[in-house]
């Protein structure tokens, strides 16, 4: 029991850019390193040093304490006492007084000499105060130095009692109270260098810019991932996926209410459907097989098949060699596919009222998570349009006009790029006071060959994107339902309708008049947060050059 | 418009075995073939010779129908008039005499004379009988004529008046109401032959022992699957679905109500992990890439990241040759990951109270769709154990002991295979009138090298498997959180920790003790329902030799 473990220090900051290569360190780096490393062996010497005597006049006094602390056995479910633990949101003041138990992570420590030490102890986005006084009987000294040496990151068990605050603690968000503590066990320590603090990579970046005489470390991106475990602790990152589970769920909720059925189709496909190019290939067996880059075949044969109304949930593979702040080689998409009665704006106006229920959900519900995020991340809060007038819809043509009387070209505006979708985005926020617009009618010669022509000019079609601060987050369309005009616009497409047989086979087998959209989950989260890198809104993202953690 | 159709014949079914090789066909079938396809063309010709003598005589009459039957254009979202359409659930007696607007799919039609035509039409899991009668200045012979030729899973826009049966219809599932017909459409026909009738791909197989004087035609299991589109549309797979649906549905509700979060972990991964063997390989830009095969590594990642609770519904890869009824090389896994206060049987007990909640819902819930499925599949109801004495548990070593006593030698038993677990499900369910129970403490030979050794005897693990009708459908287990411990359990299984890295470096920074379990979603479904073949289970499954649709 009772064994001791020095406070780990992070390391320097290395100072690689976000996105970019991950190469080795420079000279002038390792030279630094060096001599940091040289630094800390002379300081943990001194501190062995220093361990060793004051152990020797430790051992001299008597510890009545050895029960109230020190690590725990690993834990192999030997027993189970059933005794009652707590969350730190839920102690209020009004609790003052109360003996409470819980476990929490050791987020920061800090001893004031040598009777008295302070923690800041942290469950998820919650963290609160605590307090260890050396006093007769109940906490040695002994015990208050073991406990000054835990650290940062530990996993603990702390017994203790609840106190009202005489004013309130900035440093923690439960601030009207703090715990006393009266035991205090290490259930699960760091064997390793603690990469970066979570403290550091909880810090806006604003922050680090407007304090330069603080010694603030900027824990960059590339880090971050690096070590995600760690990056996943912040109250930001617990927020962030918070909110990714909110947005699904939300999705999913709007859903089941209009009648649609979840599917699970194959990732797993026969042949390179849709456009050959960007499909990672998998060895099956002794012979090929092909990632689906979306569900879009399957979800279509769902609907030949009568399923009328479904929706999936799933990972989308991408073989694109795209290394940009929006890009990932898989991600989660959100997909439905719907019959339609008449008209294809059934289905726009579906995904638009799926759109205005998530973002007022999230903004009722998850204001809290919001906020926590808005500390580190700053940034307007998103904007849409409520009240009779609805969702700005705009049309192809009307969007293409917009950014000509802005100053593009016209010539340039054959497609919308990148850089003109986000230009697009600052016109219609100046204009119409929202973040979050519909774009429909858009040219034929920009959709895939399943996307319905318009009825009277077959250089359009009944497609539309959906947008949130000047990006494309949706895309979606009537689809050909009709397996003639389906392998007319393969072929026109340069698709072999020969390679695609069992799709176009469902629609040989009749199926009504259908649309649908694709929905990706990171972006959502991305720009409803604004968090600018669609990384920090995926668990463990995978891009050309990130396979790992 | 008014082009005619003729009703198509499905072909007759080819006699492969279930689950057995895609071969081309024998000499014998094609010489079958091609006299079959002689008759079809001199059927085809008399019954061309007779439409122009028909169309002749037709033509001397004027048809004052013309506006209320016929081939509609292509839905190109040309207008929208809004006109609400009925589902055929919702009609009941007191409708009689109400005009309808549906859209329904042709299960069958049956001309009566010239005069009459009877259709059964269907929607999803409902059917309703339909009536045309020729009548003056309402319906015309040709009208009757041409929809007597409509093919079978024609789509058709229906205009009818709701009339109460003087009996009930047994063929249809709304037996107490049919539809009068003014007005019908046809949407979306049939550009191919039908492989086999919706109707013939309902009936039970018990049906087709049974009557050996009628011609039904038995549709096997692979040209089911090879004609997917046509199969998903019987009632039963309809239901299926929607259970299907369900049990992910109660799935995520239980786990919400209990505070997880749901995540979604990559697939693409940079190292063959777990065990190298079942992994299949993708080639991911210049270098490789693996598919997981389940979630584990991630969710456990998740919980050193302080997730506390997670689950994930998602896709999970096995490139195991193994062609039996249970197996396909993608399925969807249930997982959820969990830290536990004091012993995993937090967890064993979650995860009991999972099931019990999904199975519970479903019974009240969903009765309707599994009594469809039932027609088909008739099948013992699905039994628990409620009130005070709770699950049936059995430890690993309780569960030898009862297959000994039955005869099964003791040497046999250092696993329970497949064979001895049917067994063991039979004895379980002569002795406790269950189909559901959970065995507990397996040996730690039998686990991977992340199961927690059982405190005091480290030749056992803390780990059990939940079962249904004697097969499999969980498996789990309290892991090991220690860095340490679980190195050397890697090394003792074979596995380098050296090629696991990112995950052991999870462990080596503070991770509270957890566990967790993974259950195979189309297992849960087929042994529900007691479907015999997992393919029935997945909306297009995927095996060694099945790649589509």
């Amino acid at each position: 029991m009772a064994d001791t473990q020095p406070v780990q220090n992070p390391p320097a900051e290395q100072p690689t850019e976000e996105g970019g290569d991950a190469k080795g360190p420079s000279k002038s780096e390792l030279k630094k390193r060096a001599k940091e490393a040289e630094k800390a062996k002379k300081a943990a010497e001194k501190a062995a040093r220093q361990a060793e005597l004051e152990a020797q006049k430790a051992a001299a006094e008597v510890d009545f304490a050895t029960e109230y602390y020190g690590k725990l056995p690993l834990n192999k479910s030997q027993t189970r006492p059933r005794r009652p633990r707590v969350q730190i949101a839920s102690l209020t003041p009004d609790m003052d007084g109360t003996q409470v138990f819980l476990r929490a992570r050791v987020q920061t420590s800090r001893a004031q000499g040598s009777k008295m030490v302070f923690f800041n102890l942290r469950q998820r986005i919650d963290s609160i105060q605590a307090l260890l006084t050396v006093s007769p009987e109940k906490v040695s000294k002994q015990m208050a130095k073991w406990a000054a040496g835990l650290a940062m990151e530990s996993i603990v068990l702390v017994e203790g009692t609840v106190k009202k605050t005489p004013e309130p603690i900035k440093s923690a968000t439960v601030g009207d109270v703090e715990i006393h503590i009266s035991q205090i066990h290490l259930e699960s320590g760091l064997e390793t260098i603690l990469p970066f603090s979570v403290e550091d990579a909880t810090r806006p970046d604003t922050e680090i810019e407007t304090t330069e005489d603080v010694q603030f470390k900027r824990v960059l991106l590339d880090t971050r991932l690096n070590n995600r475990i760690v990056d996943l602790r912040t109250t930001t990152n617990q927020a962030v996926f918070k909110l990714q589970h909110a947005i699904g769920g939300l999705f999913r909720e709007y859903l089941e209410g209009k009648s649609f059925t979840e599917i699970h189709s194959p990732k797993l496909q026969g042949a390179a459907t849709e456009s050959g190019a960007s499909v990672f290939k998998v060895s099956y067996f002794k012979g090929n097989a092909f990632l689906a880059q979306s569900p879009q075949l399957a979800k279509q044969m769902a609907i030949a098949a009568d399923f009328e109304r479904v929706y999936e949930i799933g990972p989308v593979f991408r073989a694109e060699d795209s290394n940009t702040h929006r890009h990932m080689t898989e991600f989660i998409g959100l997909d439905l596919e719907m019959a339609i009665d008449e008209h294809y704006h059934e289905v726009l106006e579906l995904l638009d009222g799926l759109f205005l229920h998530m973002f007022r959900s999230l903004k009722q519900t998850f204001a809290k998570e919001i906020e926590t995020v808005r500390r580190q991340f700053p940034a307007d809060e998103f904007k849409w349009r409520e009240g009779p007038e609805g969702t700005l819809k705009l049309s192809f043509a009307e969007a293409v006009d917009m950014l000509v009387e802005d100053g593009v070209p016209r010539e340039d505006l054959d497609d919308i790029n990148t850089e003109n979708e986000k230009r697009l985005g600052r016109l219609v926020r100046a204009k119409y006071d929202t973040d979050y617009f519909i774009v429909d009618k858009f040219p034929m010669a920009l959709r895939p060959f399943y996307t319905m022509p318009d009825p009277s000019d077959p250089t359009l079609s009944n497609s539309y994107d959906f947008f949130m601060r000047g990006e494309e987050i949706l895309s979606g369309a009537q689809r050909v339902h009709d397996p003639a005009l389906l392998a007319e616009q393969m072929r026109a497409k340069g698709v072999d309708p020969a390679t695609m047989g069992p799709y176009l086979d469902a629609f040989k087998l009749g199926c009504p008049p259908h649309g649908g959209g694709g929905i990706g989950l990171e972006r959502v989260l991305m720009l409803f947060l604004k968090l600018n890198n669609i990384r920090r809104a995926s668990l463990f993202p995978r891009d050309p050059k990130r396979l790992e953690p």
